[in-house]
């Protein structure tokens, strides 16, 4: 008889989609995890004689998955869905958005709402967020207790808030909470300057000494709209990508949100620098910014990845319904059935989110040697049988309603549905507070 | 004490969204239901001392909405759900749809996919649809043995298949199943001429003296690709509506599917011929064919529906993502956040539909008189909370994994996400041996 090895745990499940290589699928194998770590990939009937298991989790008629990877949240936000729908941009934003935040903004406020958000992510597949937000630790607080992965914005604004008073109380703030949690595993960081149209050269300056100095990307959202384009030819003369180009800021460090409006030459100029992009598609047609050009980009090689944005504007923390309406749209805009195929989709919501953030070695793909970052989607009920492809049944027919279970590093955070890491009722609770709060206004 | 009258059932909710009027939300209101008809609604501390009840339902937490009209499908065609995805239209059509359609069709493959359908549909809210497909009396069967709504088609197309020879044989077919179903409460019926393409003038004429002679709705594919608009500028000289309004068929009784290539004045004679159209954005955008000009239509007063399409071409039947779908594009492409506001996404999706088929009498919304069509929608939890504006949510942030109650005509038939009317493994089970014939091709 061969030697064992001994393993923590061991998951059986009908198909194994790794994302990485394309295309593949892996049928009736076992994945192994020691330690946190994906240890193997097999055949089941090999996993029986090869390992030994302290665990074991079977899913028939299961798909693995590489936990998702939401590259633009606001996650605190999230006590704000709905709060404001169906108005004009500027009307939604300076006469309710940012009243409701300025009067309403604390520790307390980001905390209660980044644990809903992580509740609403991670039940959804998510297991991995991008966010950029005021009182940044709250929010780091809360992925440590959901057990979730967190790239935590080190934001920075011109303007004061509850948070900070100036461009320089930002930047100190933010990087106070990465000294603090910069030994935490799941935790990785990002400078978030705002927006170009909300910042100065000079703090945008700032903001990029910092980054080379700690060697952290940059999480900036940029062309959303038409007017942040002809505001900055007003006031630079040139159009926001030329400005931050000037700066010296594009580069394989840049994560682009939104990217709506693009010239072609803005979309060789992000080609050409390496930089990422994070594509919102609910958030930019919701808030009728449009539809951004990502066939274009995908084309010309730059790494796009998926975001919800933040509640307000998505109403739906939800990156299977974002994947799946960035290939519809990429099919729909492009005249090409073939656009922007299924497994595409789901490399941008997992390994290209991943790189972008610098994780690429560790997580975004189901491979040996990767941090065990795994989703579970039930493939068996109506609404996703028969199945002939696995891929598309995960892209075109699944939703975040058919994710079942989901591992971080490993250890289990939700089963069956059912999140173990967070108090569901105390957090319902707490969102119908604060909604009591803010609907006086 | 006051005459108190007895009821079958109660249904307590803290809110009911009623869609007509537009707007309203009636808070901790009580439904009253008997012998399948909404007999009234009204505060629940004013039911207390009103109405006797043989049965009571409380639902904190919870919103009624009016059963949702799908108002195109192929419902069979769930059997071919992800059989071919990710191709251009007339690859996907003549090497995979097409012949799979040819070799298995059968009244057994209509009957099991259409009762797969019916699952997923009603488990998801939706409580009638309006479909075409071969053999159309096995999805009848399906839908009565659901407890569902169906507007049934009367299929013509000038193409053979294993249903019918020819387009006099379709005909008498459909007429013939109308006959035999013409006295169930739940089954209405339209005339379903397939498409202008694929119908000569002799035979639509046909189809419009039918639909005269019996009174029905005329349910046609239209403008779907700018193919079909080459086709019949080389064939016929004119553009398919032009060729359908020479022929005379343009009218209220008119259910134009699609309609995603139009020119203004094509809306102006939709609107001043009082047509219906079904607008199905997921299938639209999936195809490659691009963005119905539902706002231009809605402005300019015409009904439009919303329509899944079948599973082949959307993936799912799945009418709160359709109706989202709509509202998002709308703004997006309209560059207003306030255009298709919630209410209205809402209102296509019920009471529209039932306009279009001629039964807004009867059901679209919870009003007094109507039939007990009714859908509860949980929004207790992670996803649709904080609740600040209840339709907003329902359109937004709440998606088909919300509804945990469905009642068509006062009958309960789903329970707790549970269907109490299909044999839901039974349907797995002959979804999966569907596949493993269909994959063997």
């Amino acid at each position: 008889m061969r030697n064992q090895t001994a393993v923590d745990l061991r998951i059986d499940a009908d198909w194994i989609v790794p994302v990485q290589p394309a295309h593949k699928v892996l049928e009736h194998h076992s994945l192994m995890v020691s330690q946190g770590v994906i240890l193997d990939i097999l055949p089941q009937a090999e996993a029986d004689s090869r390992y030994l298991f302290r665990e074991r989790v079977r899913l028939p008629g299961h798909a693995l998955i590489p936990g998702l990877v939401n590259l633009h949240s606001h996650a605190a936000m999230t006590l704000l869905k709905g709060y404001a729908d169906d108005l004009p941009l500027m009307t939604w934003l300076n006469e309710h958005i940012w009243p409701a935040e300025k009067r309403w903004m604390s520790h307390g406020f980001v905390h209660d709402g980044s644990r809903l958000a992580c509740l609403e992510m991670l039940k959804g597949g998510i297991t991995c967020f991008n966010d950029m937000y005021f009182f940044p630790e709250a929010t780091v607080d809360a992925a440590l207790e959901a057990g979730m992965r967190v790239a935590a914005g080190i934001i920075v604004i011109d303007f004061p808030s509850a948070y900070a008073a100036d461009p320089d109380g930002y930047l100190q703030k933010g990087v106070d909470m990465r000294d603090r949690y910069r030994h935490e595993d799941r935790v990785s960081f990002c400078l978030a300057p705002h927006a170009p149209y909300s910042i100065s050269d000079r703090n945008l300056e700032k903001v990029m000494t910092y980054a080379a100095q700690l060697d952290l990307p940059i999480h900036i959202h940029i062309h959303e709209t038409h007017d942040e384009i002809h505001q900055s030819l007003e006031a630079y003369k040139v159009r926001p990508l030329e400005r931050l180009r000037l700066l010296g800021m594009l580069g394989p460090q840049f994560i682009g949100v939104h990217a709506v409006h693009l010239l072609n030459e803005e979309i060789d100029l992000l080609a050409s620098h390496g930089c990422h992009i994070a594509h919102c598609p609910s958030s930019n047609l919701k808030l009728a910014n449009g539809v951004a050009p990502k066939t274009a980009m995908l084309e010309r090689g730059i790494n796009v990845g998926i975001g919800t944005d933040g509640s307000a504007s998505n109403n739906r923390l939800d990156l299977f319904e974002e994947l799946r309406l960035a290939a519809l749209l990429a099919k729909g805009m492009s005249g090409r059935a073939d656009a922007l195929p299924a497994h595409q989709a789901l490399r941008m919501a997992t390994l290209n989110g991943a790189r972008a953030l610098g994780l690429d070695d560790r997580i975004g793909s189901l491979e040996i040697g990767k941090q065990a970052d795994i989703v579970a989607v039930d493939l068996g009920g109506a609404n996703t049988q028969p199945c002939y492809d696995v891929i598309s049944q995960l892209v075109y027919a699944a939703s975040r309603a058919e994710v079942s279970h989901v591992w971080v590093n490993g250890v289990l955070r939700v089963e069956q549905h059912r999140c173990l890491s967070l108090d569901e009722s105390d957090l319902l609770h707490r969102a119908r507070a604060w909604r009591d709060k803010l609907a006086e206004d």
